[in-house]
């Protein structure tokens, strides 16, 4: 058996500011707060996900799109859709739903020649809970987010979201 | 856009320190040492549940309900119940069941003119296993915690858990 | 009431290093790189899953159990089967599957005599997305693992995975 290629490890400090900065991005967009939610991304960031998905770059294409995507918990649940079709239809996806992110197993690797660039790889799920309790999830992914920091801040610059399903797209969402 | 308000980070150390203090808080919680969780809060700690919910104040009264609902894994599993009927039957909720919290997201927030009191919030969600295997969901949460410190050791003070279904105290939380 | 067992707390560096260590040892499993995982494992590394279960000692028995029950999530689903029936009927248990793994609570006690030597208990759950984007989940569990540090490198000693459900090893993991 050969080693295997191993990630730098980085220091508690460097790791607990990137866990600190998720901590408070993510909730952002559960929320819906989502101008705050892009501030936290750059201005060109972009989010692509793969396979068989889309990529969206800016924060102004990424506004137009959430808002009309992210829905509102207080409405009625979504009928049955998929993320390709609520594109097509240009439905709320999320409507009737509090969706929330866990991610896991956190991985950062320090870029040479920088030390305000990272890359960060994670795992994520989410979970929907809708307004009688069910709970669901959508199929895991992996993620590798590349971090930019600006004046002491991080900003995300881009996420790329691998789903564990192929067929993700194209899966009903919230079967009843 | 405007900056979102943002959270002071903390340093690791202290991170770490309150990462630690749940560790080993919520496992005696899990495991029905009741008495032991009990002195990781404060003598007059609290625990509430909203929307639709209530809250309990004192060790005392947290014993007096945690022994009448937290259930025996070992014990047949309890029939379809809600949160509410089970206070209002006093049906031992969790009979029959193994459950665990998984948390996400820690945010701590120190507080003025103090370095041992912490407001520290989260995501949570609780998973059920019971005796055949089958794993089902409570609708998640997010939790607002006041940390103190004497001696050198976190307590909680007070806990806030917002369920994200509004309808969570009335949901049959293991359906057949 | 008396105060609780404490476990020591370990200082940031170490917390952080130890879930830096995990965050590159499972990813491993989860792409099935069989022998870059065992190779975070002692060569005498053990894994025994209990109650119920079987303990295999040794990254070379290791190899040739989770080489034939691992499977390829680019196969067919594989059928109804427990971990169990998997065994005895030499079935690659997570074929059509891509599982992972979701972490909490770590909780690290250094050992007396060593700074190389480090118990960590955690719990753990196995999510599963199917080709078609299903998502179930395992059983949940708690874990205890033996960590050693050579050359400056965390390596698995042993691993002993208590399931919540005690006919976990009999269950159906992959209901239709």
């Amino acid at each position: 058996m050969h080693a295997p290629q191993r990630t730098r490890r980085v220091d508690a400090e460097l790791y607990v500011d990137v866990l600190q900065f998720y901590a408070r991005q993510m909730p952002l967009l559960e929320e819906r707060r989502l101008e705050e939610f892009l501030e936290t991304m750059t201005e060109d960031g972009s989010i692509e996900h793969v396979p068989n998905g889309w990529r969206i770059e800016g924060r102004s294409a990424l506004l137009t799109e959430m808002r009309a995507r992210r829905g509102d918990p207080e409405k009625p649940l979504v009928g049955e859709v998929s993320a390709r079709a609520a594109r097509a239809q240009d439905v709320a996806y999320y409507d009737g739903i509090v969706y929330r992110y866990w991610f896991d197993r956190m991985r950062i690797e320090p870029q040479p020649h920088s030390d305000d660039l990272l890359k960060v790889s994670y795992q994520a799920m989410v979970s929907m809970t809708d307004a009688s309790g069910k709970v669901s999830f959508e199929p895991t992914t992996t993620v590798e987010d590349v971090l930019v920091r600006q004046d002491g801040e991080w900003f995300t610059r881009s996420r790329r979201v691998t789903h564990d399903s192929p067929h993700w797209a194209d899966k009903i969402h919230n079967p009843s």
